[in-house]
């Protein structure tokens, strides 16, 4: 079997121009991966009939399937139907069921429909029209010369829809695919380099339709064992014991061994023990408490957490002595302990986890330069502290101490259990 | 004065099977962007030699700026820079400065050095080599007739210091560059093809060096007018004429007539009032609180947010009775009220605002299904509460809300000026 190629070319200024971060591509390519297409480009042209068109010129050279993004919303129409038309030598021609579905929407909303809205149910005569059940711009399937072209909203809400409703399951029923598999772990506390040195012998002996990647992210390092065959049956039991050996060699600094965020593979953890969970944040000012709630569920576990962005919030929610604010400062071992202990009483919690620090780019002193962070876990028994020093953004400087956070109290049980 | 085009050529599986987000583009876009170069191309390709070369050969036909990013990290190295040396025909030599520089970098964090942490002070022996203060990868400048190529590492923080420190000031050093300006207001609170219908007439009037681009995100529309001329003198007169005849057509929705987030607004206008805020949050779980707090000098006017996601964190944190909570339940007016006013007492700030919501994707009920939310803004004097229903997923309804919450603090403040 002949492995399917894809290219994704998504379409707007607002990509080039760095406005927008195309987070489209990602999550198409994820999508094509699972069902065993090959993602080999991706390109991003400007609103520019042209390059429009050159863009899909060069692509169906080498690909078997392009998804189109973006260049449809109602005030972008005007370049890229147009550009479609010419391509596949068709018209323009009203889709009933596409402008019955644009005037529902506008009177369930109870909003005037205006004429560019109406012309969103316009569509080349030569084409399949997929439903988009979420918005008005409908997706479509196009056929030239053995490729396939499919072309969608930009809106990534809309976009999934139609990925996951439309064009996944017309592809899976259109074309012989490999299988492909995946098994990715989650690793803490170690960088990319040591991690892949301990792996060179392993990743050498692996055979070549088993393929291991490195991904690296908040300090972080995510591998992926990904198997690809026309065998399906024996894929997932080989793939399976590449990944025990894999998993046995970095077991030290596993934190997961399934693709989970630490913050859900927290969560897990608290459900197993039956524990509940607060935080007191002042440096990291709410991102912990995103981060758990962000996950369904996390309620059963996460009581909630106490922003305590003013000394006074610290004194009077989280009960932090005013004399230790004022001799040690609210950037020290002691306040953020003190952080820690309170809201586990606040919230009636089994644990919490605290931070304070300097996250930039103001607010350093020479002996707390910015990025100079206290992090403590505790429960009602005990209390651990840490203290780290971040060299980055500001932005960067609380996603890095809210992981480190997590990751600490991940260890702060661990050792527990071991006593 | 011809313009300079440029292209992006990013490397790496992980981009294209979609496990990675690619950020980096966008940043390099808005710099160059800045400087008057235009990005014509973004081109994502796998780690595979080929595939690198053919990227390099196509995108040098019609650019003058090739700009690759990834491929260089420690397990990744094997593949973009043989590949860089074949295209530029060139050997790979030791770089004595880049070794010394790698080694301090594991020496200050008393890390072992490795080969293949060593490997990365290898270069193409033909380009100049740009300092990574950052990190280990340097950034590489080759030039190829008459085409400029600046290799850069995949890590985010390490490319835009490369990119500010190094990039940017050789460009505008070798390049003679067109004025670029850019001038951008935020709307809220009405639709993308509304405000298009309404600018209708005024776009059409643009003169053909000034374009007008729609940014719509989180229920909220940016609108920018960019102008690129040769006479720098008279564009900035130009172009603030059109903006101030653009801001007159959409003053009504106008939140902010500058690049800045509705956080970044809202921390402004209370900053320039003298007065605080706090947050009460339960479906949010934080976000609203990490929105402020992302933006650094928010502590001035922003004292903290109480997470309540459990029950008792809401009567006891912020006083909400347990009888409106048995009666009204968690999601209610009524609840969403008095987390309002407690939380205003509890950090003693002017104003409040406070969320509760079923956020999905369970949890919902025929009376009050998944997405069905509660925002209230308040001061001492009154509370205003409405009710929102959104249909997206568990993330966007929490981005949303979020947004439709400060948006709401700021027309109750709008509306106090009023009175």
């Amino acid at each position: 079997m002949r492995s399917i190629n894809a290219s994704i070319i998504t379409i707007g200024d607002e990509l080039l121009i760095g406005q927008t971060i195309d987070t489209n591509s990602a999550f198409i390519g994820q999508s094509l991966n699972k069902i065993g297409i090959w993602l080999k480009r991706r390109v991003a042209v400007g609103d520019v009939k042209d390059e429009i068109l050159n863009a899909l010129q060069e692509q169906s050279k080498n690909n078997d399937i392009i998804i189109i993004t973006g260049g449809l919303g109602p005030t972008a129409d005007d370049i890229t139907k147009p550009a479609l038309c010419e391509y596949f030598n068709s018209s323009l021609i009203v889709d009933e069921n596409v402008l019955q579905h644009v005037t529902n929407i506008f009177a369930r909303f109870n909003r005037p429909m205006i004429e560019r809205n109406a012309k969103q149910a316009e569509v080349p005569d030569n084409c399949l029209v997929l439903h988009n059940e979420r918005g008005t711009a409908p997706g479509m399937w196009f056929e030239k010369d053995d490729v396939i072209y499919i072309s969608l909203p930009g809106v990534p809400h809309e976009m999934k829809g139609l990925i996951e409703h439309q064009v996944i399951p017309r592809l899976l029923q259109k074309l012989e695919l490999p299988a492909v598999s995946h098994r990715t772990l989650l690793t803490a506390g170690q960088g990319e380099s040591v991690i892949a040195d301990k792996l060179t012998t392993f990743e050498a002996a692996l055979p070549s339709h088993i393929k291991l990647a490195y991904l690296p992210a908040y300090g972080m390092v995510r591998l992926r064992l990904t198997g690809r065959t026309n065998d399906a049956s024996t894929l997932e039991i080989e793939l399976g014991e590449y990944f025990d050996q894999l998993k046995g060699l970095v077991n030290e600094w596993m934190v997961a061994d399934k693709d989970i965020s630490i913050a859900e593979a927290i969560i897990q953890l608290f459900k197993t023990k039956g524990k509940t969970l607060a935080t007191a944040e002042s440096c990291t000012g709410g991102y912990i408490a995103h981060l758990i709630t962000s996950i369904a569920g996390s309620s059963a576990i996460y009581n909630g957490s106490i922003v305590s962005y003013a000394n006074s919030a610290k004194e009077n929610l989280l009960g932090v002595e005013p004399s230790t604010l004022q001799e040690f400062g609210a950037v020290s071992e002691e306040t953020v302990q003190q952080m820690a202990q309170g809201v586990l009483k606040a919230m009636s919690t089994d644990y919490a986890i605290a931070t304070s620090g300097i996250m930039g780019p103001d607010g350093g002193s020479p002996e707390k330069p910015v990025g100079t962070v206290w992090i403590a876990v505790a429960n009602k028994e005990r209390t651990k502290a840490i203290k780290l020093h971040f060299r980055f953004d500001r932005q960067r400087n609380i996603e890095l101490t809210a992981h480190t956070a997590l990751n600490l109290l991940r260890l702060f049980i661990l050792e527990e259990e071991k006593e």
